[in-house]
C-alpha cells in the first residue's frame, strides 16, 4: 500500500501545488490605474517635439559650458569644422584618388545631363564646380559625389519645356531653369528647417523602384535621339510617341553614328559589368566614360567625321561659372510653371541625396542628420542658382565610385571641383569635336543601373500590394510622364494606409492551454476559446474613419458568436472583451463609439470589458464617460488572463480556489 | 526548537512552490509558429471581402432552399416587403398622425428650402411629393423624414450661381439643379453599389459639428435680406460681404417687415424651445412653421400688407410635379461645374441621410444597412432629377418630428406625400399672400437647431486636436466658403491620421513586480526595468512612411538606455525586444528596417528579440528573410515574459531553476 500512498500523496501535492498557483493567479488583479497627471500643454509639446524633433538635436548641448556650446554650435552648423581640425594627409592621399576618379565622371556626365535637361552643355560642367564646393562645408555625409543627376535633369528639362521652347527662346529656358533651381533649393532648405523631412518618407521604396525603372527608360529613350543620329525628334516623353518618332524618321538614321554608338555602348556596358561585379575594379567603370569621351574626339578629329552625318557639341565657352542672380525671374506668366518645376524636381532631388547619404553612412556606420542635409542640399542649390548651375545632388552612381575609390571625407567633393576649374579653364576647347552619339551612350549606361530587378522581384515575393504601387510607378511614368506616374504611386500608397485605419485588423483570441496568454485563434491552432466570452483584440487608432465599420463588425461578430454558442449549446456570451494595447489614440468619434457599443451590448445582456488601454486612450475615456462605466475596476483590466479568471467567477459559482 | 523547525519548513515549503512556479514558467516557452498557409488568392479574396462587404449581406442567403432565396433576393432589393406583409391598421394609425405632422413641417420648409437653392417654391414641394413615395419602397430606416434639406438646398444654390445668375436666366439655373441632383443621385447610388459607403466615414463628427454650424451662419445671414426686408442684397456667402451689404443698405431696411419678422422668429423659437424640452409636446414645435404661414398670410391680406413693403411670394403654379428628363443637360460648358454640384451635394446630403437613419435605428434597436440606404438616396434622387425634384435626403429635424409624433414604418412618409399632393393641387392660391419674411424666419429657427454648442464643448473636453479640425470646418464654412471650408477640415483630418502613422507610438515596458506582465513605465509607476534588456511596443502598422523614423528613434533609445545603464553601473544592453502585437501591418520597406535594424544592433553587440509578431507580418518577415535570423527560436518569442525569462539565462550564470 505504501508506494500507492505515496503516488497518491504525490498527486494531491500537485494538485495542490497547481491549485495554489492557480490562486495566486486569480487574486493578483492588477488594477489599471490612470497615468500621470500631465497638463494639456505638456502633451503638446511633448507631441510636437516627437513630431519635429525626434531626433533631439540639441541633446549634445545639455549641460556643457557656454564657450563649448558655441563651439558646438558652429559644428552643428558647419559640419566641416567638426572634422576639418583633425583632417590628416593620410586621409588627404585617399581624397585626392577618389576626387580624380569622379571628376573623370562627373566631367562627362555634367556635359550629358545637361543636354537631358536642354541646356548649353557647360552649365553640366559649372553645375559640378560651385555646389560640391558648399556641400563640402554643410553636408555631414562623408561619401555624398555631388552634381547634376539624369532624373532631375529630365524631370527640369520636360517641365519647363511644356511652356518654353529651348532652341527657340534659350535664354528664357536658361532663366527659366535657374529660377526653378532656385525654388527647388528654398523647397530643400524651407523642408530642413521646418523639420518635414519625413514628406520625403512618403515615396516609399516600391514607389521609388518603379519610378526609377520607368525614368531610365524615359532617359533612354530620348536618348535614341543622338544614337541614330534623328535630327527631327519628338517633344514628348512617352514610350509611344518617342518609338513612333524614331519609325517615322528611319529615312534620317545615320549608319556612321550608330555603328559608333553601338560600339561605345558596349564597351561602356563591358567596364560597367565587370565595375559592379568586382567593386576593386572600380576605375575600370569609373574611367571608360572619359576615355570614351577621349577617343571618340579623336576619332572624330582624324576622320573629319563631323562632315559625314555625325553630330558633335561644337564651340564652347571657356571660363568659369558667370553670376546668375540676375537671370532670376520671380515674376511673369511662367512663374507658376517655375514653382512647380522647383517644387518637383527640388523633391526628388531630395530624395536621392537624402536616400544615397543615409545608404553610405550606413555601410560605414556614422549618422546623417536628414534635416541638416536637406539644409545643406537647398543651400548648395540657392548658391548654385545665381552662379549659373542648375540643380544638382548626391547622385548614386557617382557616390557609389566615390566610396568604392576609398573616399575619406568631403574633400573629394573638392577635389572633383578643381578637376572641373581646370577644365573650365584651359580644356573647353578640347570638347569641340566629341560626338553627341557617346554622351548618349554614357547617359544610358549611367541610367541602366536605376533598373533594379532584383529588388523588384524581392518586393514581388514579400508584398504584393507593393508592387502594384511599383508596377503603378513604372507604367505612369512610362506611358504617361514622370509627374503624373510619381503622383499615381504616391496616391496608392497613401490610399493603402487609410484603407488600413479604414479597416482595422480585429483578431479574435483564445487560450492558449495551460498557460494565461491568449492569442489569434486562427493563427495559433491549439488557442481555444473560453465559453462566455469573446476576446477581440484590435489593431489600430479607433478614430472617425473606422468607428462605423467597428460598430458594426463587433455586434456582427457577437451575433455569430452567440448563434454558434447556441448550436454548441454552450453557455450563452456574458463578457466581450476588447484588448486595446494595439489601439495607440482615439478620438471624440473613437469615445462615442465605445459609449454607443455598451449601450448596444446591453441591450444584449453582454457586458463590455476593456485590457490595457494606453494611457492616451484610458484617459480620454474616462473624460468622455459621465457615467462612470470606465472607472468601474470590473470593466478595466491588466491583461486578458486576470480579466477572465476574475470574471469567471462571476459566472459559475464560486468555487474555493478562486475566493 | 521544534516551532522554528516547523517554521523554517515551512519558509522551504514556500520557496519550493515559488521556484516550482517559476520552473513551470521559465520551461514552458510557447514556440513562435508560422500561421496556416494561405494563397495569395485567398488572401486577396479574404482582404477584398473584409474592405467591400464587411456586413456579409449575402449570409442570410445560405443554406435555404430557391424558392425562399428568390424572396429573399426581392425582400433585399424592395425592403417595403419585408414589412409591408405584416402591415396592420395599429400601425397607420400611428403613422397617419406622424405623417401630417411632418407634412405641416415640410410644407413651409419645402418652400423656404427650395427659395434657399435659388429655385421656384414650387420645385420645393414637388420634392416632398415624388422622393418620399421612392424612398418608402427602397428605403429601410423607418423614422426617415424625406425631403429638401437646408445645407445641401444652400450648397447647391451657391455653387450653381457662379457661373448662372438664377434670376436673369432662370429655366437654365433650374435645368442645371436637376442635372445636379442626377448626378448627385448617381454619385450617391454608385458609392452604395460599388460599397464604397466607408467615403462618408471621412466626414468626422467633429468636422460635421464644425461644418453645420459654420453653414447655419451661412444659411441665417442669408436670410436677414428677407427678416429686414433689403431687395438689394450681396450674392456672396460669407460673413464680412453679407454683413457689408447689410450695413451699405440700411436705407432699404423696411420697419415693417422687422417688426413682423422679429415677432415670428420669437414665435418660432419659443415653440420650438418648448418642442425639445418637453419632447411629448412636439406638435408645438412641428405644427407651429404652418401656423405661422398661415397667421402671416391673413395678416398680409387682411391689412394689403403686401403694399406696405412687405414682400410676399406671389403667385404660384398649380398641379403635380411635370416631367423634367427633357430637362437634364449632359453636355455645354456648364457640365464640370454641375458634376462637381451633383458631387458635393450628393455626398453632404447622403452624409446627413445616413446619420440620421442610423441615429434611429440605435434609438430604437434595428440596423440600417448603410450601402443599401445609399443605393435608396440614389436612385431617390435619380427619379426626382426627371420628376422636377432637386436634392432631397433623409432631414435631421423632420426625422426626430416624425420619430417624436410616434412614426412606425414608412408609411408616414406616404402620408405627407399624399397631403403635399392635396396641397399641390389644390392649396397653392392660399399661398400666394404668405410673406417672404415667415419664410426667413422658418429658416432660421429650423437651422438654428443645427449649432450644437454642448458637443463642441465636449469635443474641447476630451480632444483638442478634434476641436481645431471643428474649428478649422466652422472658420473655413463662415469666413471662406463652405466647400472650402469642408476640405480643409477633411483635409486636417486625414492630415492627422498620416502623422499619427509617421510617428508611430512606441512604449517603453517594464515589468510589473510579482508577475510576467509587462507595461508602459511612464503610465505604471510600480513597472521596472530588466537590466540588460530595452523592451518596446510599437504602435502602429510599420510601412515606408515611418520607418526612417522608427530604425532612428530606436538607435537613439539604445544610446540612451546603454548611457544611463553605464551611469548606474548596470550590466551593459544585450536584449533590444520589440513587442509587435500592434503591429497590424508591414510592408516592403518594413521588412528591409528589420533587416537594417538587426544589422546596425549587430555592430553594437544587441541583439534583436521580436515578441508575438502578428500571423501577416511573421509570414512577411520570415519571406524576407534569407539569413533565417527570424526562424530562429531565439528570436521569436511569443510573450515578453517569456522572452526574458528565457533569455536571462544567457546573461547570467545559468542557476538550478532555470535549467
Amino acid at each position: 500500500m505504501e508506494p500507492n500512498s505515496s503516488s497518491n500523496d504525490n498527486n494531491k501535492m500537485q494538485l495542490q501545488h497547481h491549485s495554489s498557483c492557480l490562486e495566486i493567479a486569480a487574486m493578483e488583479v492588477h488594477r489599471v490605474v490612470p497615468p500621470p497627471h500631465k497638463s494639456t500643454i505638456e502633451k503638446l509639446k511633448r507631441r510636437l517635439k516627437e513630431t519635429f524633433f525626434p531626433d533631439d538635436p540639441l541633446r549634445q548641448f545639455k549641460g556643457q559650458p557656454l564657450g563649448k556650446k558655441w563651439i558646438l554650435a558652429a559644428q552643428y552648423i558647419f559640419p566641416i569644422l567638426e572634422w576639418g581640425p583633425n583632417y590628416s594627409f593620410k586621409l588627404f592621399k585617399s581624397d585626392i584618388i577618389s576626387g580624380l576618379t569622379i571628376a573623370s565622371l562627373a566631367i562627362p556626365q555634367g556635359i550629358s545631363y545637361a543636354k537631358l535637361a536642354n541646356l548649353p552643355p557647360i552649365v553640366g560642367l559649372y553645375s559640378s564646380f560651385v555646389p560640391p564646393l558648399v556641400y563640402t562645408v554643410l553636408g555631414s555625409s562623408r561619401d555624398l559625389a555631388v552634381g547634376p543627376v539624369s532624373i532631375a535633369s529630365l524631370i527640369m528639362g520636360s517641365m519647363l519645356r511644356q511652356e518654353v521652347s529651348p532652341t527657340q527662346n534659350p535664354v528664357l529656358f536658361l532663366q527659366l531653369a535657374f529660377t526653378a533651381t532656385f525654388f527647388g533649393g528654398l523647397v530643400q532648405a524651407s523642408l530642413g528647417l521646418l523639420r518635414l523631412g519625413f514628406i520625403i518618407d512618403f515615396l516609399s521604396k516600391a514607389t521609388l523602384i518603379g519610378f526609377m525603372a520607368g525614368a531610365a527608360i524615359i532617359v533612354s529613350l530620348q536618348q535614341l535621339k543622338s544614337l541614330l543620329g534623328i535630327t527631327h525628334f519628338t517633344n514628348q516623353m512617352g514610350l509611344i510617341p518617342v518609338m513612333s518618332s524614331v519609325f517615322h524618321n528611319t529615312k534620317e538614321w545615320s549608319w556612321q553614328t550608330i555603328l559608333m554608338g553601338f560600339c561605345f555602348l558596349v564597351f561602356l556596358l563591358l567596364t560597367r559589368h565587370v565595375g559592379t561585379k568586382r567593386p576593386k575594379l572600380f576605375w575600370v567603370s569609373a574611367g571608360a566614360p572619359l576615355v570614351s569621351v577621349i577617343l571618340s574626339t579623336l576619332l572624330v578629329f582624324a576622320f573629319k567625321a563631323q562632315h559625314h552625318g555625325i553630330s558633335v557639341i561644337g564651340k564652347l565657352q571657356e571660363g568659369l561659372n558667370p553670376p546668375s542672380w540676375n537671370m532670376l525671374k520671380f515674376h511673369g506668366s511662367h512663374l507658376g510653371l517655375v514653382m512647380k518645376t522647383g517644387l518637383i524636381t527640388g523633391i526628388i532631388s531630395l530624395t536621392e541625396g537624402i536616400a544615397v547619404g543615409r545608404t553610405f553612412a550606413a555601410l560605414k556606420n556614422y549618422q546623417v542628420d536628414g534635416n541638416k542635409e536637406m539644409i545643406a542640399i537647398g543651400v548648395m542649390n540657392i548658391v548654385g542658382s545665381s552662379t549659373s548651375c542648375y540643380i544638382t545632388t548626391g547622385a548614386f552612381s557617382r557616390s557609389a565610385v566615390n566610396h568604392n575609390a576609398g573616399a575619406k571625407t568631403a574633400v573629394s567633393n573638392v577635389v572633383m571641383s578643381v578637376t572641373v576649374m581646370v577644365t573650365l579653364l584651359f580644356l573647353m576647347p578640347l570638347f569641340q569635336y566629341t560626338p553627341n552619339v557617346v554622351l548618349g551612350a554614357i547617359i544610358v549606361t549611367a541610367v541602366v543601373g536605376l533598373i533594379d530587378v532584383p529588388a523588384a522581384h524581392q518586393i514581388w515575393k514579400i508584398d504584393k500590394f507593393d508592387f502594384l504601387v511599383m508596377l503603378c510607378a513604372f507604367l505612369g511614368v512610362v506611358f504617361i510622364s514622370v509627374q503624373e506616374g510619381l503622383a499615381i504611386a504616391v496616391g496608392i500608397s497613401i490610399f493603402k494606409i487609410l484603407l488600413q485605419i479604414t479597416r482595422p485588423k480585429t483578431v479574435m483570441l483564445g487560450n492558449m492551454p495551460g498557460s494565461d496568454i491568449y492569442r489569434d485563434l486562427h493563427h495559433y491552432n491549439e488557442a481555444i476559446r473560453i465559453p462566455g466570452f469573446l476576446i477581440l483584440s484590435i489593431e489600430a487608432p479607433i478614430n472617425f474613419a473606422n468607428t462605423t465599420y467597428l460598430n458594426e463588425r463587433i455586434l456582427r461578430w457577437i451575433e455569430e458568436y452567440e448563434a454558434e454558442e447556441n448550436l454548441n449549446k454552450q453557455s450563452s456570451l456574458r463578457f466581450v472583451i476588447l484588448e486595446m494595447s494595439a489601439v495607440s489614440a482615439i478620438d471624440t468619434s473613437g469615445t462615442s463609439f465605445f459609449k454607443d457599443l455598451r449601450k448596444a451590448m446591453e441591450k444584449k445582456g453582454v457586458e463590455l470589458v476593456l485590457v490595457n488601454p494606453l494611457a492616451e486612450v484610458l484617459e480620454k475615456l474616462q473624460r468622455s464617460d459621465d457615467s462612470g462605466d470606465f472607472k468601474r475596476p470590473d470593466s478595466l483590466y491588466l491583461t486578458v488572463g486576470e480579466a477572465v479568471a476574475s470574471l469567471s467567477s462571476t459566472i459559475k459559482a464560486p468555487s474555493a480556489n478562486y475566493v
